[in-house]
């Protein structure tokens, strides 16, 4: 069942390994993407990650002409064979003629790589994370807000300003408000109610933060999603992180204050193990 | 001294015409271009396009090993036996592991490719141009203001909100400022002076639009830079757009609205013209 753990890429369209260099997704990140986690050779919440990735090609224009069933193939080609692994899925408009104008006949680029299991996100699941804020705030572009886009430079910024101390930084919007952290969505407990910030204006809506979202009502949680302004990190008691890859990390230290792991952390985790949306250890 | 009119990739560190799929310009925009003519054999302008690329990747910790003596001998190879044609520089910090956080040590990607000129944009400048407002804003990121870095889906988007009735498109802050169009950037003339917008929120700090700040100053014409309400487009009686590709287009039409070409919009062209700045015809 395993395989030998470099990257392995399957390209749609291109020489395996390479994109053409006049790819729209290099030129302008004109395209989009998925991570998610493969167990025992098939990707976790693949339909999920698809109506995403659908929703997002959809909303920009992007490949018409892609079927779901094509991605769907690829995502399943790379898995297969493999324990436990990160699929990463990358659709662009493809390669075309210089200038942001494109034909709309492009032929799409899709990738589907792999690359080894980050063995150390299980321990953090147990453990707690300690989380910061970062300075590079999150510019306010409703027009891509939610969309798991390739431009991500103020993630890159953002992922500059910790070394091994934070295992994860929080982005705060232009205007204040608390999005998520650079690459997981943030959920904290206030009066009784699981809340996670509203991602109107910046931000990726994380499909692990639906399943959290999803999870918390069947268990007769109350959810509310909202702005959440900055001052509300310091009167946070209870928070966790989540994505596709490491599921729930609870926060045990956010801004520099110790925060415990709570009761509704602990349910949801238990939660999402329950649902199988989790990759554990 | 004319090669055939088909794009020609020279691209150092990988096979010629491809990047590596693992590339992070591809995954998130994580590098820089630059874009300006070739004459005869020859990229206009290049060491004040070198002078931008270079304090882009400094700004961005872009490929720091890099040298300039690397990026100056692609720009020549790829320019050389060319009569007139469009040269594009790209650099990205390289193919990297999955995640925003990156190994210093990354090779980075070099790329120049040159395509055909437009031969359009001469009549343009002739002539003028009818100019639109778009729908889509651009997000305020003081972070990544001024640079011409790869994050540039605002623009795409922009650029798909007209087709052959407008011959570009400006661009308003999401504060409401106006700021450049999607691929030039704004002159207007008010009281004697020649202003554009400031460029510390967002927008691209074009070297076109440097060189006619020094153009008018030298000429004794006062020049101005702030931010520009929405408000100022229906006062504005004189207009043009700069990029090195276009050089200077007039304004002959803002927003729905007849303007005249002024006098310091062809004094201004004039200059360009003589100073060798510009690729006419």
């Amino acid at each position: 069942m395993r395989r030998r753990v470099t990257p392995r890429r399957v390209v749609a369209g291109a020489r395996p390994g390479s994109v053409s260099s006049l790819d729209r997704g290099l030129h302008y990140g004109d395209g989009l993407f998925e991570t998610l986690p493969v167990r025992n050779g098939k990707p976790v919440l693949l339909e999920a990650h698809l109506d995403r990735l659908f929703r997002g090609l959809d909303s920009l224009g992007i490949a018409p002409q892609l079927t779901r069933k094509k991605v769907e193939t690829a995502a399943h080609r790379a898995a297969a064979g493999l324990e436990k692994a990160v699929l990463k899925i990358l659709v662009t408009r493809g390669a075309g003629a210089r200038g942001y104008a494109y034909n709309p006949d492009l032929k799409p680029t899709l990738l589907a790589t792999w690359s080894p299991w980050p063995e150390i996100a299980a321990e953090h699941a147990r453990a707690g994370v300690n989380v910061g804020v970062c300075h590079v705030r999150l510019a306010v572009q409703p027009a891509l807000a939610g969309l798991k886009h390739l431009n991500r430079l103020e993630q890159v910024l953002a992922r500059r300003e910790w070394q091994a101390d934070w295992q994860e930084g929080l982005m705060l919007s232009a205007d204040g408000h608390v999005v998520c952290g650079t690459q997981s969505n943030l959920f904290f407990v206030r009066d009784g109610a699981l809340v996670t910030p509203a991602l109107t204006e910046c931000g990726v809506a994380g499909i692990m933060r639906d399943m959290v979202l999803r999870c918390a009502r069947d268990a007769g949680l109350s959810t509310k999603i909202h702005r959440v302004a900055e001052r509300e990190l310091a009167r946070t008691k209870e928070a966790f992180l989540t994505n596709s890859l490491i599921g729930l990390w609870p926060v045990r230290r956010l801004d520099g204050r110790d925060l415990t792991i709570g009761p509704v952390t602990r349910q949801i985790q238990a939660l999402l193990y329950e649902k199988a949306c989790v990759v554990s250890g």
